[in-house]
């Protein structure tokens, strides 16, 4: 049967399912995995502690200056592997599509999540696809799970974290979610928002020589820098310093939040990550960072102490200090 | 700030879902590993090959006769570990929840993965939860994705099915299905139809023990038990011989679908296995299944045969024979 939309006879399990695998997602994702078509994936894993991390993404728009749902999928779990300390390997994917979606939406959203698992070295393993009625879901929802291999030597758990330890930031904050603000609402500025949406594979692989140098990490994501900050804080039992001035926004994120009465550090970010490392290396750490096209934009932000415990203080260019929340209530929906 | 139902701000990864994670799903799932609160879990895997597997439920009604989408969301995964020949060890569970539902619908649910997990012997390691508004979503969607290891030894890829192996079935066809449409359309039977849904890790266990005698497992769920015997006669090359009359279905099934124009093989289930075995130790096979109350009803319903080709034959009780097509166009939408 033709058709350039979903059917709901493609969630069916019988031969339209059948035939959308074979015409969309095996043509795409073409690997061994896949080819063989069980009911799951038979994966041989190197030797190692397993990180496993799962995520759905309901972004709306599906497509946004800088990126698309597709690749977003791959980059927010691959990079919450890298979080993790692991080395991303294998991912399952997990569609839910609204009845009605363009065909040709579809094609573009798994050439995407390919071309970014390609670019991150993963491999799309296993999958599975519902469709829903018209209305019972919003164009489509996929999530992603990951696993990867840690290795020895690693151990980027929070409980690590120590008095004196130095906070870093991957590049500026803030441009995922003001590039889904700005086309949600029809935004325009001199120079476009761009979402920063980029699997960090390559920050994980240079931080991996550090060994128990680097203390933690982790992507700054909804809720943006303030609430992970404070999520490490809570989990360390320390509190975290931070200074304002030294915090990298870009101009145009800067320009429209302050325009808007939004806040950058509050604000998605999906290429960025937090790093938390002694301060022996720290140096180092962040020339190296600096190579990367990741990361070109890292800097010290702040630094770790004993006290106020589990809170974040945020001290302003003027020399202010206040307390950094974590976010209230909602910011912007939707964002991943 | 209280609530009775889930709002947008439960999705914003900001203190109000924090809070949903600490009151809702570390009570009810509580476990070392969600305790760690990374942003994924940390896992020491036995040696073995890796299985990985994938599903997101999107049944309607959420709550129907024997089962409800909290269960179901863990047997569904579970079920497709098992039927990997793997031991089914780590889930992760992701949902995307209509702004609006109850939280008490949300408890029930996750106090029923909690409790369907305790008895799969399966743990819920790691999570994430997102919230789109009322009409985006129907209710509330659920993602499994499970990793288990396979023993040595178990090889239950469709490639090893040769001519003269035997096929079975774990017992009566097409409950969920029936359940469901009941549920669904408000339909009464003098027999309740009850779903079938369970976790079946017991019948893997049983038949790891007869090694390479097993060639092959799978769970008929989306399509029934007709779409599987084409799926596993299309990726052996052989064809399968199954005799209507063997086919277990119980008389509630039966009779509602000869009602409804129906036909049971093309039922859902969520509690059955499709078991293909050599033909040597295939009587005491179907005796040990037999002995689990998850495999009471289990019986032989046909053989593999070298034609014809690809595809399935159904001999009728009067002893014509008649192609079993896998499922075209849609049967129930949503079914699990």
């Amino acid at each position: 049967m033709k058709t350039d939309r979903i059917l709901m006879a493609h969630g069916s399990g019988g031969s339209m399912s059948q035939q959308l695998i074979d015409d969309v997602f095996k043509k795409a994702w073409n690997n061994p995995y896949l080819s063989a078509m069980l009911d799951g994936a038979l994966l041989d894993l190197p030797p190692g502690r397993v990180a496993m991390t799962t995520d759905s993404f309901v972004i709306t728009p599906l497509f946004f200056p800088g990126g698309a749902i597709g690749k977003l999928s791959i980059c927010g779990t691959v990079n919450d592997l890298v979080a993790c300390g692991a080395k991303p390997l294998f991912l399952s994917t997990a569609m839910i599509i609204e009845e009605g979606l363009p065909l040709s939406d579809l094609h573009k959203i798994v050439d995407s999540m390919a071309r970014t698992a390609r670019k991150a070295r993963i491999c799309l393993v296993t999958g599975d696809t519902k469709v829903v009625e018209r209305g019972s879901a919003d164009g489509i929802f996929i999530n992603t799970t990951g696993i990867g291999v840690i290795p020895s030597g690693i151990d980027y758990r929070p409980s690590r974290i120590k008095d004196g330890d130095v906070v870093m930031v991957t590049g500026p904050v803030g441009d995922h979610g003001l590039a889904v603000l700005a086309q949600r609402e029809g935004l325009r500025f001199a120079t476009p928002a761009l979402s920063d949406c980029a699997p960090l594979g390559v920050i994980g692989r240079v931080l991996e020589k550090y060994g128990g140098e680097v203390k933690c990490m982790r992507d700054p994501t909804r809720g943006g820098l303030a609430t992970v900050l404070n999520e490490l804080a809570r989990q360390s039992g320390h509190g975290i310093l931070v200074e304002g001035g030294k915090i990298p926004v870009s101009p145009v994120v800067q320009g429209a939040c302050d325009m808007m009465g939004l806040d950058p550090l509050y604000m998605a970010n999906e290429g960025k990550m937090v790093v938390i490392t002694a301060p022996r290396q720290a140096a180092e750490i962040i020339r190296d960072l600096r190579q990367l096209s990741e990361a070109s934009g890292s800097a010290i932000i702040g630094e770790v102490r004993l006290e106020p415990r589990q809170m974040v203080l945020l001290q302003t260019e003027l020399g202010a200090q206040r307390i950094l929340a974590m976010l209230e209530g909602e910011h912007l929906p939707r964002i991943c």
